[in-house]
């Protein structure tokens, strides 16, 4: 442990699942074995946080809890162990651990295995958003190129995470329909550089998609949305399509026409970016990181909306609950040294 | 061709989708080069018949058709080619193809590809369902071997078919939760020597589902009802585990909570018995039809609960509709000579 701490924190803690979360004053965690203090400079606000925060996330943590999934600091703090001790004051982006607090906190203690050195290049702001949206473009555009399919469908394109696999399948000349929801989405999808975008309140949507689908030969459909989308999606695509859901933006079950399975072989399955890292080792990981670092600047950039203090987290939140479109909310440590 | 046929027929005719199809008189057809004529002796009603009359099955004929995809006879026709030359004089199962007539007439023309020669001691009434339920038995007990699946579940466990992957599973040592829909076919399937049989309509249905495929790590379902049966079924298995959907019996849209895919690592595929035969060659082909008659006394073993004429055939599927799991009604031709 580094000297000079202090020994209690702000941090945004949740009291009950579904509730809203305040700041306190809490105690600074202490590293354990293998662990590090990160002393937090941002963190987003991601959809997966707003799924933690309705407890209905990939786990639940005992409460209260410190919300936040993932974000960038310095580490000021490192317990027993080789990396801890080889990330002590390097520049990190950074996730918490299922069993330890959130990034929504003046400091949090995690896993070094959670940890990414930054480049120098790369600001905190930058490396705040490095670990979430970005390696899970990285790893679906990815499935896609493995997958030998020839053309993409993408739900919730306009979101950040879309826009990501938007850049990515441009620069990799990968065709990719894009599928917004809003029809001002249409315009800033074009803007990017995207040649098929279609907007589901248009009448003529699934004729369109479907139609083009055929075309492209659209096999894979990378959906965020679930809900009657992934149905919707999956009925355009030509026989033997995979769906993979990643997220459920709609907050609704996938509704699926079963004759899509056995009659046009159709697939669904997952994606969750903590079981697709959990397949790779120390130095792959740091390949990875490497990589998405080198992109943050280009294809997988994230707009930055706002950034507001851990005391407004109320209003960082309806912010971003208001329009995901229009970019990022960060969450800044209010320091007090 | 051989001499003396009839120059027409009775057979039943569908005329439009959706509607009550009827029995009408029509030319006896002729085969084409690799296609033989079948004078059919038995042929049952299927949960795929009646998609294919509501207009729902995998392919659409165009109208007026003959319906029937499965039934048994004696090739009396065969045109050019070796198969058909081989099969001519010979009692088969066959299948209707998608270019031809089907099952529910006197006679039928299909491709030599489509029947399979009966053993001796195989009747023509056993013959007659020997295609789509037991190969669909032993390609999803099949699927579960191959998948190194500890245990399975299978919804419509008491349809003729979830009978057939309850006998083999039993055969085979394969732990198998049978899942039902009325409370005396718990009792039909522990006669038969079902060991763990749930029905949906018990109050604690889902939470013994749930304990029980933990227990037995059942990592697969084998689902022919799909709608919210496939999400039940799926929330209740490890993760990690796969739905094959091989059927709509509910005609609704399969419903599953997005969550089991990207968190659970849970996945849905289809199963499609034509899709699966395009597969094997000739050689295999006839091995497995061989296989399924060996077992057509035990495991395999159809319960025929009442024979009707074709002009009987509306009366047939509504005893059919009426009960699926009482057995199996065949529709047989009123020969004239």
């Amino acid at each position: 442990m580094s000297a000079g701490l202090h020994e209690s924190m702000d941090a945004v803690v949740l009291e009950d699942y579904g509730g809203a979360p305040s700041v306190r004053s809490v105690p600074v965690p202490r590293p354990g074995p293998g662990e590090v203090l990160v002393r937090m400079a941002a963190a987003p606000i991601n959809p997966s946080d707003l799924a933690f925060l309705r407890g209905v996330y990939a786990y639940e943590k005992p409460l209260p809890a410190v919300p936040g999934i993932e974000g960038s600091g310095t580490v000021v703090g490192a317990g027993a162990g080789l990396m801890p001790r080889f990330l002590l004051g390097r520049r990190v982006a950074c996730s918490s651990s299922i069993t330890g607090g959130g990034t929504w906190a003046e400091y949090m203690v995690t896993s070094a295995s959670l940890c990414v050195p930054l480049d120098g290049r790369v600001s905190f702001e930058q490396g705040a958003t490095l670990l979430v949206n970005p390696l899970t473009a990285l790893a679906l555009t990815d499935a896609a190129k493995k997958g030998g399919h020839a053309a993409i469908i993408t739900s919730a394109a306009a979101s950040s995470l879309g826009r990501m696999i938007l850049r990515l399948c441009l620069r990799d000349g990968l065709p990719i329909i894009c599928v917004v929801r809003r029809h001002e989405q249409v315009e800033l999808l074009r803007g990017l550089g995207a040649e098929h975008v279609l907007d589901t309140t248009q009448s003529d949507f699934e004729t369109r998609l479907t139609s083009l689908a055929g075309t492209l030969n659209a096999s894979l459909v990378l959906d965020g949305v679930a809900g009657e989308m992934t149905g919707t999606l999956l009925a355009a695509c030509p026989a033997g399509a995979t769906a993979i859901v990643y997220s459920d933006l709609s907050q609704q079950p996938c509704v699926v026409d079963s004759r899509r399975f056995f009659f046009e072989r159709k697939r669904i399955r997952g994606f969750y970016l903590a079981d697709w890292a959990a397949e790779k080792n120390v130095v792959q990981a740091l390949l990875l990181a490497r990589r998405a670092q080198r992109l943050i600047g280009s294809a997988l950039q994230t707009t930055i909306r706002q950034r507001l203090p851990l005391s407004a987290v109320a209003e960082a939140r309806a912010l971003y609950e208001d329009d995901m479109t229009a970019g990022k909310v960060l969450l800044v440590a209010d320091r007090r040294t």
